[in-house]
């Protein structure tokens, strides 16, 4: 069960990149799981429903119809953006792509569940100016799936 | 999408129930979300897989161990009971079994969601000594699931 | 930390009960908690503010705006009506008044957690022809707030 | 109302630091709302107790015993680090020191709910490169809270 964190807003290159994350996650026969809502999400979704894996969407509201059309399984919390923390707590890796602030929570809460990140143009950050490094750098989508799958929690 | 709740710890006889309505869940082709616990929970997955079925089971803690082995898809929020309330929100209907206090919870979260309730042999309850009708009744489990079908959201 | 836990619509006479009980837990020096919206909840709020009392509000959404005006602690989860276990949770004994649904999902919630209950003309509920007896009924509110006190969890 | 962010665990110097931001929370009248626990939480709790303020502790277990000795009010969410969203939620503004990864999520809920964030050598992140200047810094813990209360949402 591999999470996908990013915005639901971003541009044609990060959807692409998105997309073709979520087919590599499906390739691999693993569960896909994000936040249910489009940009990043959606974009996710829909390469991995084409290449025949399955697609969980944590959503924030309780409205059904709020889920992208790429959500098999779409788990309404109500809970408003304190989802955020299911999403990376119920994922064993997480491959973060581009950055919205509910992403770098996501994030955080990743790395405070010690659920391995896999950074794809998202998030850097340093606290008292001395770089964190716990976020696993990858190149190009395939790389970031082939990494997330490595560090995948047991 | 329809919830089974009903307590951890249950007798054979609404194990047997619980085992049936899972069964009939998947014939129907719906998706079945529970707790992901044991008792109840274990006995309705247990059904609905052998059925060859979808379960989804959202899990109060976050150990993927928890789950019973028929947890198809474990959501691991670790949020407590608190989770309850997701379990009643993401489902078109749900169908309570027996009864511990987390299902009565479950029941009220459901009923304050709209979400149809159908019972078999678990909570009744009145208020101010007027008993409430909400729950609808079943007389076996596939009557229940025919009812959960006919009752729920879109 | 007592909770006073009822529906946001009520009669008035309910509305009179639940300022009472504010009144005598503000009285007894303990702090109140509620979900922090009408009827029931304002009434008791109104009743131990009067009384000089502290008052907390565990909203669900997350406008300052919906606490009614004798929330002193507005909680702003964002969470739905999740929240209902946190007011459980958070409370160490309960004064169920009337009843909504939400108030059913609360009882079932405190129930849970081990949290004592006492009832003034709320939820009875039995399972299987079986009537529960975990809910501690009280007379009038003086009385409630002493069986609150009383059974209190540390 | 005011957040105080930041890890369980830290050094004596920010320690002091945080202890001096919680005294001049309360001597601006303002409640400190924090995750109740040790560390910059503690010392937060104890700095604005002694100046005679209110201190609210939103903690992620059921256990009255685990709240810090200068919380208040103690609010049991039994959510785990869920809870961070509502400690975040619930403030007019924030003031966040040094940074653990919990503390990350909470700025990222922070500024996801709008929520102005004051920075007192705590983290600083960017994205592709691009340094995020959302996070207002402070000189000193009296200038974080001025800032605060300058910031605060109504």
């Amino acid at each position: 069960m591999i999470a996908v964190i990013g915005g639901s807003n971003c541009c044609q290159k990060y959807e692409e990149m998105a997309q073709e994350v979520g087919m590599e996650i499906a390739k691999c026969g693993a569960i896909l799981v994000c936040g249910g809502l489009d940009g990043v999400m959606q974009a996710a979704c829909k390469g991995a429903t084409e290449a025949g894996g399955l697609t969980v969407g944590i959503l924030p509201g309780d409205d059904r119809e709020a889920a992208n059309e790429y959500v098999q399984i779409p788990i309404l919390t109500g809970m408003g953006y304190a989802r955020n923390a299911i999403v990376a707590r119920c994922a064993q890796s997480a491959i973060a792509i581009d950055g919205s602030y509910g992403t770098l929570s996501e994030i955080g809460h990743a790395l405070q569940f010690k659920i391995p990140v896999i950074g794809l143009h998202t998030w850097s950050f340093s606290v008292d100016g001395k770089k964190d490094k716990s976020i696993i750098q990858a190149h190009d989508p395939k790389d970031a799936v082939e990494k997330a799958i490595a560090a995948a929690k047991p």
